[in-house]
């Protein structure tokens, strides 16, 4: 028996997100299908992070056992000539019996891209945010600069019962623009249910001049849902990479 | 009477290219439908570039007489409204009553992206072409500049019955790298029937080591379609714009 990490990257656009559902085809159901293919055995996984419906991902991790004799490391190319072409695996690696994706410490990073012009691009629809009001890139900076560092994060997050924690440590939040695209990246420790996306929501509220930077902190003590605003749409969101520290 | 430009942006993927045919739906039968319903007349438009299948554009250009009283730059707002998601039009405009988007004189600008490295990323695979093996890009520059000027691109191109003259120019052609992804950029004056693509499959084969920069003249004087590499896949070309001069 042995236990195997693996890289993943998927187009989040025809899936119901990571975890398997009732109501719609999962990554993590596709990916134990065809591991479990594979390896001639029942393969079940445990993902590091759980994408919402629509979301991309470059680099989600996950692990599982398996007592199949294939090399770890060969496990990736033997699955890409398998899998759908919207997931492909982009390492796979022995880890010891004991690693967990999820409850390891972890520094993770997003990014949030944002099209911001008159007219959308169709070749650009399923991989950012159409927004065609003018947006002060410098201002939402100033804004996103206060959320920098550990703060408690009640009001940037949809509540779930089983999260009482809602402090997590933001490690740096940036934004820049290239020609129309505005690009938002995030690195943390961990992040809240929604978190990036009500964040983006947020700074454009900020960058269309509906909110100001100041308004941040303000935002952060009311510690209310409310008080930020609206969560992103799914399509701009895609998790970078999950690194193990 | 008057007669309107339009410059329309489109993703590819599902259309069986620009022009109308019978085993597929066309980007030009899918405009034609909604500006007819919109001018309540029957529209017919002439394109500036026939793209292929897969082919992606984000200004294309075509044409078309109305009768219809509504004011033409309001027309891409009304169309948008109505166009499915993979199709934008960018801009409309009254232009004079002779004017041909195929028969002027025009500078067009291409991209053909390679995403070149050891594992796909599923959120690139529709609009660049995947190459594994390691590409040398300082090599394919020197080869692609061989192909800058007036040329005959008869090896470069798929035999058209009535297309007999094959001289084009080529303005420029660059090529850069940024991350794992190679944007391939040229300019001309008309380009022939998969020109582009046979290029970038040429270039390709160089990047590799299969062909030499020096060989590209040879190429050229061969005037002998089999003397030049593949022809890319569609899914890595986009026709950028075209200037009228």
């Amino acid at each position: 028996m042995k236990r195997v990490k693996i890289v993943v990257a998927y187009d989040g656009t025809n899936y119901c997100g990571w975890q398997v559902q009732p109501n719609g085809l999962s990554v993590q159901e596709v990916l134990e299908k065809h591991l479990s293919d594979l390896l001639c055995e029942e393969i079940r996984i445990t993902g590091a992070s759980r994408t919402d419906a629509g979301v991309h991902a470059l680099g989600n991790v996950a692990a599982f056992n398996t007592s199949a004799r294939m090399a770890a490391d060969r496990i990736s190319f033997a699955m890409n000539t398998r899998l759908p072409a919207d997931i492909r695996i982009q390492e796979s690696a022995e880890v010891p019996m004991e690693f967990h994706p999820r409850f390891a410490n972890t520094v993770k990073t997003y990014e949030y891209r944002i099209f911001n012009r008159k007219f959308p691009d169709p070749t650009k629809r399923l991989y950012s945010f159409f927004y065609h009001y003018p947006l002060d890139v410098e201002k939402m900076q100033r804004a996103a600069s206060y959320l920098v560092g550990e703060h408690d994060f009640k009001s940037f997050c949809t509540a779930k019962p089983e999260v009482t924690n809602t402090v997590r440590t933001v490690y740096s939040l940036d934004l820049k623009r290239e020609d129309d695209m505005i690009t938002l990246r995030i690195r943390g420790n961990g992040f809240l249910y929604n978190m990036v996306r009500i964040i983006t929501g947020t700074l454009i509220r900020v960058g269309g001049g509906f909110l100001e930077p100041e308004d941040i902190p303000k935002i952060l003590e009311a510690k209310d849902r409310g008080a930020a605003g609206e969560t992103a749409r799914p399509e701009g969101l895609t998790l970078v990479k999950i690194e193990y520290v």
